[in-house]
Order: C-alpha cells, then sequence, then structure tokens
C-alpha cells in the first residue's frame, strides 16, 4: 500500500496551505482489483481478486469489493479532479433529467467561517442535474418495468465471480427470506419495485458504483465519518473515507457537524465511489447557529436541494419523532441519544408543534423523487442504554416510519428503516419481527445494536454481536460502531477496526443465512490453513496486514512461512500437523488395504514432523 | 496500578538470575477490593468496588471479582512464598484427607532441561494431601447433603451484595435454565449434588477462592496461558496468569508444551486464587520424547498423579476420542484441531486400539476423587472450520462424554464437558439442545465459537459472537479467544484484549438471561453517562483504563471530564446534553403546568447549552 500525496485544497485568498489531502492507494496485500465486463451495456464491475498458491489447487478467490479505483495500480488518483464519472452518461440516457444552474452557495452553508478556515471548495463545478418531471428514482424505473444499467451492475456484483467456486453451499436459516440462488436483473428491478431493496444511486453522483442493500443480498455495512466543532479536517475526513472502503464500507456517511460541512461534503462525493448518506438536519441546524428552535421548514428544504445537488444519495430524516413521543422519553435512562432526534424533539417542544419533517413529509418526497436521493428514516428515538430498549418511545416512532414509508413509495421514492441502539439478545429477533411487519419489508439498517452498556472502549465488540445477530434476522445493512463510540470521534485506525469488525458481523450473518457465496470464502481460508499456506491464509483474511504481523511477533523469517506450525503449539503440537500425518499415513495403507497396514504405515512415518511446502513459484 | 518486581527464581546451582517474576498489583482505577464477612466460617469472601461520584445519589456499585490479593493494597505480595491457604484449614476439618510423602519429581516431568535452562522449583514445599478413602469431592458431600464452606463462598459470591441494588430487573428468556432470585448455600449444595455445577477445588490448592461453573450462576470465562517449546517463561506466564485475573478470569489454564512444564506450574498454582486447569496428555507427551506412539496408561497416570499433588483443580482428559470415530475426521477441511485429541487419535490409529483415556476411565475417576479434580471432559474432536460444525465426529464424541459422565458422577467425580470451536450462528443452539439432552445438564465449556473463519487477527470478535449466543443459551464457562489465535502465542496485551471481550460476551448473556444482579451495571454507567459523570463512566467500564485514555485522547483536560459533551459531536450537538434540557425544563414547566408554560420554558431555557457539573468532592 502506498499513500499518494494530493494536491492540497488551499483557499485561494490565502497562500497557506490546508494541508495536503493523503490517500491510500495500491492494493491490498495478496489481492488486486480485477472486473468483469458487461458488454451489453459496456461497463465493467469490480471484484478483489485473492491471490493463492498454486499448490493450492484451487482458482484464485474472488469477493466482492467496495475500494473503488483506489486499490487499482492502473488507475490515476487526482482527488482534486474526483474519481471518472461514467455514471453521468447512463443518467443522461434515460433522457428524463435536465441541468440547471444550480442553489447558489452561500456562506452559512460552511458555517460562516472566516476566510482563512475556509477549506477550498472542489476545484471543478458542474450544473446539477434534477428530473425534467416525475421521479427520476430506480425504483420508478423498476415499477415501469425497466431494468437499468445500475441494476444490471448490482446483478453482476451481487453474483460474485461464481463460475470460480467449487462448490456452492447453501446452508443456512434465513428466516424466510427470498435468497435466489443467481441473482438476475429482473431479480434485482422486481426487489427494488417491491421495495424490498434499494439502490442508492443520486442522479447526481455520476462517480458512484451502484449497489443494492436489501435482504436478499449480501448484508452491508456503513462507516460514519465527518469532523466535528472539536476535531478534525478536510484531509482527514477524504482520508478517512478512502481508508473505510478500502477495508469494506459499502456505503459511508458524512456526519460532519463542524465548519465547512458542505465543501467538505464536496470533496468527499466527488471522491466516492461508494453511496454517501448525510443527516441533513445537522447542516440546518448550523444555519441557524446552532439554536434548535430556529429552525423551520425553508432552512430544511434549502437544505435538502443544496446536499441532492451535490449528489447525496441517502438523506437520514428524523420524521418519526413526533410531538406526542416525545414525552415518552422523560422516564427514559438516556434520554434521546440520536443528535438528530434530540434537535426536532427539542424543536417539537418549544413550539408546541408536530414535527416539520412529519408534516411536510410529502413535500420532502417531491425533492426526493427528483433526484433519486434514499430515504433512510431516521430513528430518533432508539434506545441507548439496555434499560430504554423496546420501549414504546422505540416502537411508537417505528410504527409512524412504517406509515411514511407508504407515502414514500407513493411518490416512487427509495426507503429504508434506520434501527437500534441498544438492545440484551433476547430483544433483537422482536426488533426485527416489528420492523418487517410495520415498514412493508423495506430494508431495515441497524446501528448495532450494542447488547451490553458496560464497556466503552470496546463497543464494536458490544455491538457486533447485536448486528450479527439481527444482520442473520434480516437486517439490510450494519452501521459500524468503533472502539471511540462514546467517548469520542474516531481517527483512521478506529475507522479500519470498526470497519474490519462489520465485515465481520455481516458475513457471519451472510453465512447464518446461507447466502450461497459466503461458504466459499470460509473454507478456502480454512483450507489454506490446514495446508499450511501461510501466505494464502494471510491474503484470504478480512485484513491481511494485522493477520501476517501477528504470525510474524513470533515467527518472522520467511522459513516460517512454510512451517508446519506457528508459536502457539510449537512443532511437536500442532494439531493440524498430526491431523495431516493420521490421514496421509491413513490413505497410504488404505492402498495398501487393511488396519494392520494403517498401523504400520503410522509407526513408520511417525518420526517426520516436518516436511517441506512445495517449492515457491 | 503498579508492579511489583519479585524476588526472583533463579536457578539454585547456577549464579545466573531466571529473571524478575513482575506481577500487576494494586487496584483498577476507581475501584477496590472489598470482602463480604462471614462470621459463621471464619471466612470473607471479595468483591470489587466500583466508585461513584457522590452526585451520583446511589450507592457505589459491587461486582464480582476474581483478581485475587493483587488488587488488595492491605496484601503483601511475595511471588516466592506464595498466597495465603486459609482454605487447607477447611479440608483438614473434614478429617478425610492425610498428607503423605508424595511422588518424587522426576527430570522427566520438567522436559529434561538441561541445568542452566531448569526454572528454579517453587521453594516451598509441603507434603500433598489426599483422600483417606472414599471421595472427598464437593460432589460426594453434596450428595450426603452436607453444605461446606465451599459452597457458603460461593452461595456469598454469587449474590452479589444485592442490599445495594436499587432495581433488581429480572428480564430476559433463559431457556428454561433455573437462577433463582437469591443464591442459598443449599441452592449451591442442589445443583452440585445434581452435577449441575461444579466447584473446582483439589484439596491440595489451598489458596483458592473457590467458585462455581454452573447454568444457574453467573456466566464465568476461563484464559489459556502457559508456554510453547518456541517461547515464553516462568516469569511471563505468572504475570499473564495476575494479569488475566486482573481483569477478569475467572479460571486460568495452564496450557504449556515446552520445557520447565512441572516448575512452572508450580510457580502458578501457588500464586492463584482461581481454579487452575491443565491438559495432562501434553505432559505426557512430552515425558515420552513428543511421540504420541509411546504414551501409556502408566504415563498418563503417573502425570495425573503428579500434576494432582500439585492442586490442579481441573484436568481436560479426552476420552471422547475413540479409535472408531477417527475416521469420521477424514474428510473433514480441518481434520482434528485440538492438540489432545490429534495425539490420542494418532495413538489410537498407531496401536489400532481403543483409547486407553476411555478404556480406563473408571481408574482415571479413582485418582480425581481422592484429590477433587473435576473433569473437563475435552472435545477432542471439535470443529475447526465452519465445514466441520456439528459433524458426525463431533456429535459421536459428545454422546461418548455422555456416557463418561454418567461414570463420573457414580463416582461423586465432578464433571464438566467441552464444547465447540467453529460454528456458524444458526447450528449454535443445535449444540447446547443436544449437550443438554446427552450429558445430564452437566455444565457446558464452549471455546468461543468462532462463527466465521475469515478474520483471523480478530477471532476474538468472530468467537465473541458465538460466545455470547451459546452463554445466553446455556453455556457455562467461555474459554476465550485472543486476537493472535490461529497465529501464535497471545503476549500480555492479548490476554487482557481476549479476557475484556470474554467478559462481555459473558455479561451479554448474563443479561439476555434475566440474571438478577446484570442489569445493575448496565443502568449504573447509563446513568454515568447520560449524566455526564464521565469518571464514574470510565470506573464502571470493564476496562476503566482505555475508556479513559480514548476519552482523553481528544479531550484530555480535567474540565473535559466534567463537559456536557465529548469530541464526538461537540457542545452544540450532544443529544444527551439536548435531553438533558429538554428533560429539566419539562420538569420546569410541570411545576407551572400547562403545555404553553413548557413551551416557554424551552424557549428560555434553550440559549445555555453548557452547566457546570456538581463541585467535586
Amino acid at each position: 500500500m502506498t499513500t499518494t500525496p494530493q494536491k492540497p485544497p488551499h483557499n485561494a485568498a490565502s497562500p497557506k496551505e490546508a494541508g495536503d489531502i493523503g490517500v491510500a492507494t495500491g492494493p491490498i496485500p495478496g489481492s488486486r482489483r480485477i472486473y468483469a465486463e458487461c458488454p451489453a451495456r459496456g461497463f465493467r464491475v469490480p471484484f478483489r481478486e485473492i491471490q493463492l498458491h498454486p499448490s493450492a489447487g484451487e482458482p484464485n478467490l474472488a469477493v466482492y469489493d467496495a475500494s473503488g479505483p483506489y486499490t487499482d495500480p492502473a488507475a490515476v488518483i487526482d482527488i482534486a479532479a474526483g474519481l471518472p464519472r461514467p455514471r453521468e452518461e447512463w443518467v443522461r440516457a434515460r433522457g428524463d433529467v435536465e441541468d440547471y444552474d444550480g442553489r447558489l452557495v452561500k456562506p452559512e452553508d460552511n458555517g460562516h467561517v472566516s476566510a482563512e478556515r475556509l477549506v477550498a471548495p472542489f476545484p471543478l463545478h458542474r450544473r446539477p442535474l434534477r428530473a425534467r418531471n416525475g421521479a427520476v428514482t430506480q425504483m420508478a424505473y423498476a415499477r415501469a418495468g425497466i431494468v437499468t444499467p445500475e441494476m444490471e451492475y448490482v446483478a453482476i456484483r451481487e453474483n460474485g465471480l461464481r463460475e470460480r467456486v467449487r462448490d456452492i453451499i447453501r446452508d443456512g436459516e434465513d428466516f424466510g427470506a427470498s435468497i435466489p440462488d443467481v441473482v438476475t436483473p429482473e431479480f434485482v428491478r422486481d426487489e427494488v419495485a417491491r421495495g424490498r431493496a434499494v439502490i442508492p444511486a443520486n442522479i447526481n453522483h455520476g462517480e458512484l458504483e451502484p449497489m443494492a442493500i436489501g435482504r436478499n443480498f449480501l448484508v452491508k455495512i456503513n462507516a460514519n465519518i465527518g469532523n466535528s466543532a472539536v476535531t478534525s479536517s478536510v484531509a482527514d475526513e477524504v482520508d478517512k473515507m478512502v481508508w473505510a472502503i478500502r477495508w469494506g464500507a459499502d456505503t459511508v456517511m458524512d456526519l460532519s457537524t463542524g465548519r465547512n460541512i458542505h465543501n467538505i461534503r464536496d470533496w468527499i462525493v466527488r471522491n466516492s465511489p461508494v453511496p454517501i448518506g448525510t443527516v441533513p438536519i445537522y447542516q440546518a441546524l448550523e444555519k441557524v447557529g446552532g439554536v434548535a428552535e430556529d429552525l423551520s421548514w425553508e432552512v430544511f428544504r434549502d437544505t435538502l436541494v443544496e446536499q441532492a445537488e451535490q449528489g447525496v444519495d441517502y438523506f437520514t430524516i428524523h420524521a418519526g419523532v413526533r410531538l406526542p413521543f416525545v414525552p415518552l422519553t422523560a422516564n427514559r435512562v438516556t434520554g434521546i441519544v440520536s443528535r438528530g432526534g434530540s434537535i426536532m424533539a427539542k424543536w417539537c417542544l418549544a413550539h408546541h408543534r408536530e414535527s416539520f419533517l412529519y408534516e411536510r413529509f410529502a413535500e420532502i418526497c417531491e425533492i426526493m423523487r427528483a433526484y433519486d436521493v434514499t430515504f433512510s428514516l431516521g430513528d430518533g428515538l432508539r434506545p441507548g442504554s439496555i434499560a430504554d430498549a423496546n420501549d414504546a418511545a422505540q416502537f411508537a416512532e417505528l410504527e409512524t416510519l412504517g406509515e411514511l414509508t407508504q407515502i414514500a413509495w407513493a411518490n416512487d421514492c427509495q426507503v429504508m428503516i434506520e434501527g437500534p441502539g441498544h438492545v440484551p439478545m433476547h430483544k433483537i429477533k422482536a426488533n426485527m419481527d416489528k420492523q418487517l411487519a410495520a415498514c412493508g419489508e423495506a430494508p431495515f439498517y441497524t446501528l448495532g445494536p450494542l447488547t451490553t452498556d458496560i464497556a466503552p472502549g470496546y463497543d464494536h465488540i458490544t455491538s457486533a454481536i447485536g448486528a450479527a445477530m439481527i444482520g442473520w434476522f434480516g437486517t439490510a445493512m450494519l452501521c459500524y460502531v468503533t472502539p471511540k463510540e462514546h467517548l469520542g470521534l474516531p481517527n483512521r485506525d478506529d475507522v479500519k477496526t470498526g470497519v474490519i469488525t462489520y465485515k465481520i458481523a455481516a458475513h457471519a450473518a451472510d453465512l447464518a443465512k446461507g447466502h450461497p457465496l459466503a461458504r466459499a470464502w470460509d473454507d478456502a481460508l480454512s483450507r489454506a490453513r490446514f495446508e499450511f499456506r501461510w501466505q494464502d491464509q494471510f491474503n484470504l483474511a478480512l485484513d491481511p496486514d494485522t493477520a501476517m504481523a501477528f504470525h510474524d511477533e513470533t515467527l518472522p523469517k520467511e522459513a516460517h512461512k512454510v512451517a508446519h506450525f506457528c508459536s502457539m503449539c510449537g512443532p511437536k503440537f500442532c494439531s493440524m500437523k498430526i491431523s495431516q500425518d493420521i490421514r496421509d499415513a491413513a490413505r497410504a495403507a488404505e492402498r495398501e488395504n487393511g488396519m494392520d497396514a494403517m498401523s504400520e504405515a503410522f509407526r513408520a512415518g511417525g518420526g517426520a514432523l516436518y516436511r517441506p511446502a512445495p517449492a515457491a513459484e
């Protein structure tokens, strides 16, 4: 991996540098980015190919890849130019959008920062696109029976390169999901049409490599980035986005709440191959000087348009935090833990009025459908402690989100539903069941849940337990939690730890659901492990760097990478080595027949505990 | 925390030092070790008291504590003298044991190491105790209707200091367990008599602070230590034991496979307040020069006696790896992954004979019952990959372990059953159900299970998911997994990470089972969090050092510890702060009545976002 320093975004008004934006480029060790061509459409779909030693006797494994061009050494990375925008052609080819002047960027959009603190705008400015009339959403097309390029792209991605997989094994319990053996573009269309999957794909996000979120596809994960008033910068946030997708984040949310929100977001979206989500109420609050009571529909609407023009693919909107529900939180242990939820609750009580997000929901739909921004209906009243799990406030909001889902769908708007939070294990299934019933099978997108409150510093783990379980039960996307949860803003290392942890949870869920592609990965790694193909084991690991570094802490020499033991047990006690000996002797004896011969073969071969691995290439 | 350097165990034959044994002493930050007195018996039972700020308005929380005298500043720690042995009195007072000369330590016991590599023996030598006749096990006493001091000690420990808990909340799903509201000594006796719980307590382990392992008690965790031929030393291993119990390990297994096994074990047992487990076949294999085929009943028997005299509290014995089962592993992806299992499989095939552990099981019982060593019936055929989970080999062994449990119980021997391994989530419950049915409700003691194979370097997390679930379903003890699993021997940091991770899994299970003491901890921490009592939140965390360090990375000043925000969101966006504002204004308005007054109160109070915390003590 290399870090490619980039031309810094410096303030044109001042000769001072804002700092380099360096992002991680180059392949993950042992892997390379490959493509499946789609000749009919003229695009190519990325995968990550994991290299195995020829002695493995099996094809290199290909896995789903979200890392974008950054891991392709043939790609030219120029953060100031942004990624290529092949998707823009697909959008324009539909003939139902127009470009227009767009909204002017105002000082309030960047929090009225002073000139010397203003992050430079992204250098390239384009006129945004919007619908000429009607809806330009993937749902609208799907319902009209159209298989879009986005849907075809998704179908190819979700199928993996299954011709390479020796054994497609479907062994799981999926609680009534409908995961097909093979994903066809028609299947994708149908899932989107019925609202059971979303393809978050703003028409202004031309850099997007389309992906789907839905129960009947691979479980996805989201990583959160974004600055706060206390810390971080545009360089850090762009770097975090690239770092997060490198390790496997399928979408990224920019949750910035500090200065320069608009400009930072431009740099992120223009350089992101994955869908970007935001919570527009944060920026709206900044625009009114942080005074929640001064929020209004007008400020919010303006923010939606501003962000839609930039190409944000999904908005978290807390339209379920309704005035009558707020008192239901009065006796909670941790009140309202959602930033957006607490802001809206404060507004409702200050004005003694119903939430304008709820009342104006149909008008929000008008905007969403004109750009194809997907709703992520926020769980503003989610439980922030074990004590508050599954309470009346939480489920009252969920029922409302179900009601709003129907309105959104009536407008051809794509919808996913956000979920908890902090939930002890025995209450997790009920969350899935209620959401399925209330929200018409719209995709569920949970934060964990955390299964205990007692381990700040380790909440990636307390929540991985709940996330794996709720993913198994049917949740479509898992929002990561880092070790810094409850304690501070995550740094780069925390982002990686959170992503790897959530890839574990998502994959464990795919496996338990019996997803046809899941077992191939576990089996490939276990074969490598059993055959002492150490480098292959490292290459196949979710985090090859760490796997190899941990091994090398005690056995650093190259010869150790073909050793038939590691430092856990040493050469005499390695059970896998002994297993191999048993197996080899058994096969030799079988050829000669008879159990006596078997015993003899063992005694004869028993002395040799170390055999060199096949010669390296 | 301080590190107390200890007089080194140096070789009397050589002036060279073997190195200091430094162990971690002193309280965990924010906690102190306290005791509940038992006047009737004259002993005292330890707990950890977590200090809370007076403004919390609640008593300091007391939690279960396994750390031994090491966290008590009043205790004098002298590793070369070992811990005090109050339990020896209780054992002798029963009048059914005798001391005797004991077995001579032979060079083979320490792997025939040369003089300069020999670890010095533990300085104090005592004549071991054994039964005069009959069984001296906790089960024998329990079945005779006797409540031993060990049982009373356990009852006090398992009850916590519940008079301090505001709300005993029983909210869970325990799948038919029988967790009482209050644990009485009689309840403990009954659980032990019926074999549903064990109290691992060798009569020669006078330093032991007794504990129970059983479905109807708090879920326990085990940490593994021990050297291998490749690395580690006696100083490292004693330090790891003290470090592991400091962070919460309830038992420790010494899995040493290198040199000096006998002498290292002495140093560990003499300084351990928790039960120590071993796998005697490892040392037996060392005694025959590492040649599995040269193992014999005689060598094994001798090793059992050797280790029982030292005070080892439980033995893992792979008596279920039977000759006819070995071929069932032939087509597995990862064969036999248990060290002991692979050793016994090799012996069976080499001799074409049934395992001597199986055939001589009744004779093993004779030894176990004479010292009260608990059986941990080994899962030598556990699955070491997702592909092998729940296969015929695994369950054939489990059925045999059930058969052997009955034989052990007929001899009044205590028994727990070891379990998997690598198991995808959808197959975990079946493991619990089968074990309950096959093994008469003997306690289940699993390794994880790991829920996917694809993340070496993170297997503490892949397995925490499975461990939490199987603990919820009824598993009594969870054997930890560290980040080094599959890659190498864990170091001190790995031991801590593994322990904290498994405390999370165990507590999440207690919570989901509705254990009466579990919620108090989560609720205390969440209250501290909501009230911005940062120091209390850190003190209540499973790992206070890390929680505070993570917070202080971005907000290091003392003033930050009373701030009503952290760097995740900053002062304007902290949802908990906003929740507090809402709640305070609501209460103020309530006093004046009416919703208009409420709105007014919000607008009036809305500007103040930061309020100082109550003055520190």
